[in-house]
């Protein structure tokens, strides 16, 4: 084996390592806010989210190439390899929150044109759950905390409770009153955008896990349970 | 720089595409029987839909794992070392497209408990869609085609569009008799895990361009356009 240029290589994971945190921290801020403007009912805002994934999607070419050069010119191995690997990954789970949080004010500027709705607080609480999962799986990320990652993974379960319960609601309302159902769609359909966007926080969290241990995490990461909708049946007539 | 030992990266990346083949006609079968449990209500062929996705997922590790150690071991660059990051990008898509598959299957379980339903018939053609998608993506990174990869990118739009119509379709049930609420809302979901799944068919396609042009793809690709659901408004009373 030839020398590797480990001084450089370092640089160049230092660098990665901010730019993950910087697209994080703007994917975080575009959540963030698009919760803001469903509660807030502020479409302006929302237009503000859905502008910013530009800006986000740029950011993940930017890593990608940023990463594949450093793959190319410094041969990393063993835990830099992983490290650059993981990049690559995480790098399109953010993308993913931030596409989820334009399809949230998306529809936030959707519902703007109908009557105030009182049902964006059960979805705000989730948002809250979601934004916190995210802000920490990022603090796990620069602290390499694998407990941290760890505890994202485990909360996870949460928010699918979460949402479980969110959608028995939505199913509900739209069973007694009709009217609502296009309405309630979106703010299902929010729920779900949140509840993947939770999921993603989760697969960053088994990124943590592979940098630090070495090998991925087993397999059987809590996930969305779509079969708990059982629960909800149509009202017998 | 040191001779790189080309012959054996040759076997290597040989080896990626084989493995990427095989777990894209894996994921492919998997969707092509939860669409086939759905229109025959067959709630055996879903329960070994739901069991598939641990083999998926196996797949998607090892192609992982054999990228990792290709990049460590050969140092590619250029074109080989894209053809890499690509097919770890991939893995994660066709394991999304599975668990999707997964999920469709769950809901079919669902499904089957309840009355038959003849709204199945637009999801069936949604999903031969979607499916026709993914098969022409994988012939597309098997033939190095671009030209290929282009038509799977710009042929999501009719996805799109099929989304679309489906869930005014849904809507509409759901309105003018509430007692299909929860089913439909199954339906539904349904839509939207085939509509992701053409979403992923695309990431493969932007994939393919990377690979053999060497640069990303312009960002602006077709997508899910929730706000098409402004269509879509209550009835007034």
């Amino acid at each position: 084996m030839t020398e590797r240029p480990h001084i450089q290589l370092d640089d160049e994971l230092e660098n990665l390592t901010a730019q993950i945190t910087e697209m994080g921290g703007l994917v975080e801020l575009q959540l963030a806010n698009a919760l803001n403007a469903m509660s807030k009912r502020d479409s302006k805002m929302a237009q503000d989210v859905i502008a910013m994934d530009h800006d986000v999607n740029l950011q993940q070419q930017e890593i990608d190439i940023a990463a594949a050069t450093a793959l190319a010119l410094r041969q990393p191995v063993s835990r830099d390899l992983r490290e650059i690997i993981a990049t690559i990954k995480m790098s399109g789970d953010l993308e993913r929150i931030g596409d989820l949080a334009k399809n949230v004010a998306k529809r936030v500027l959707v519902l703007n044109q109908e009557e105030p709705v009182t049902l964006t607080h059960g979805l705000g609480r989730m948002g809250r759950q979601v934004l916190s999962q995210i802000k920490d799986v990022l603090d796990a990320y620069t602290a390499h905390s694998v407990s941290g990652a760890m505890e994202v993974w485990t909360s996870d379960d949460e928010i699918d409770e979460l949402y479980n319960s969110l959608l028995r609601e939505f199913l509900t309302y739209m069973m007694e009153d009709p009217r609502t159902i296009g309405l309630c769609t979106h703010l299902l359909f929010i729920a779900k955008n949140l509840e993947r966007a939770g999921d993603h926080a989760t697969n960053i969290a088994e990124m943590i896990y592979y940098i630090e241990k070495g090998e991925p995490m087993a397999e059987d990461r809590p996930k969305g349970t779509p079969n708990k909708l059982t629960d909800v049946k149509p009202k017998a007539d």
